[in-house]
């Protein structure tokens, strides 16, 4: 979909903080374009999120909490969204199909064709123009906070989860290599900010 | 899948009623038979189907209904019919994917097709093993109703709804004859819920 952009990359990667960085220079140019991550303010999102979310309600089910994200993703694709396309500006959106792609397809192991397949139903057309993934491997990011720390969310839910994240997420670059455009964030934050200019502006969605 | 059955049927046919009648059958013998309809009592099916009937959400889009459906079923599935069905038992649930099949697929216009590939991800092997569908056309329910009652539920959504629902149930069992059993339900209470049992006793499920 024209306009439509998303970014993706492993927990620890600091793609909040280039986001950040990247709506900054957006807002100072004066451009026209709409920053969100699900569920993005939708309140019907929202609440469907709070069920996914709540913490008295460990026992659901793997494939249950995907069809969530899924209605979640649809209902922000209506309300936040397809406005915003259909008024000509750009989006780019913190996280999409690609985060269920690998967290629930590979993460939960419910298998990366059934979360294909239920996304395609969920989004239609709606896929984005293109992807940036912001690669950085576990044990760059791992070293980056400073080695084991007891806190550290990373080391919470295990190297091993992470690093499954990130192989899922070089193999569905590897098997939709146009959609991706991969930028290399294990320089400063900085390096990494110029690049994802960079890109969006080579890709004609920022001036 | 064995032991598990499905009723479906238009509003109005009496689907409530007759499950109540077999119901007491059932417990008068002692048979070791669950009843149950979405969400059954799942506690998280229930916080879904919350949000589906909440009146402030009628900005929920259509799909992100169809999701939150499928869901529900997913969760009730786990909560209580897998549990039932391992310990041997029979199921019988009012309603199940046919219900989504018409109502979203075909009533709402999304596409028969994107419904059935949704609830086969969502339900995979848990297919009932037969379908009892409880047949009455819109003309002769809005007839036993006494015709046109302001207050009526089947005059407030509409005539053409219920006919198109009626179709769609018609066009399932054209697709997949094997799957259900039809009962005439033009009858009296007692005729249509002796014909219920018989088949129910011919398949194997009640003594």
């Amino acid at each position: 979909m024209h306009n439509f952009v998303t970014i993706e990359g492993c927990e620890g990667v600091g793609k909040t903080y280039q986001t950040k960085l990247l709506r900054q220079y957006c807002e100072e140019r004066g451009l026209n374009v709409v920053f969100t991550r699900e569920p993005g303010g939708s309140d019907i999102a929202e609440q469907i999120r709070k069920i996914i979310l709540d913490a008295n309600n460990n026992e659901m089910d793997d494939m249950c909490e995907a069809f969530l994200y899924a209605a979640s993703r649809i209902q922000h694709l209506k309300d936040i969204v397809k406005p915003a396309l259909s008024q000509g500006k750009v989006v780019i959106c913190d996280r999409y199909v690609d985060s269920s792609y690998v967290y629930q397809g590979l993460g939960r192991g419910l298998g990366l064709d059934k979360i294909v397949r239920l996304n395609e139903i969920a989004v239609g057309e709606y896929m984005p123009e293109f992807t940036v993934f912001l690669d950085l491997s576990p044990d760059n990011a791992f070293l980056r906070k400073g080695g084991a720390d007891q806190n550290d969310r990373m080391e919470a839910v295990g190297y091993a989860f992470h690093r499954k994240v990130y192989e899922g997420y070089k193999r569905l670059i590897a098997n939709d290599p146009d959609r991706f455009e991969v930028i290399d964030a294990s320089g400063t934050k900085e390096q990494t900010q110029a690049k994802l200019r960079e890109v969006l502006i080579r890709r004609g969605v920022l001036k």
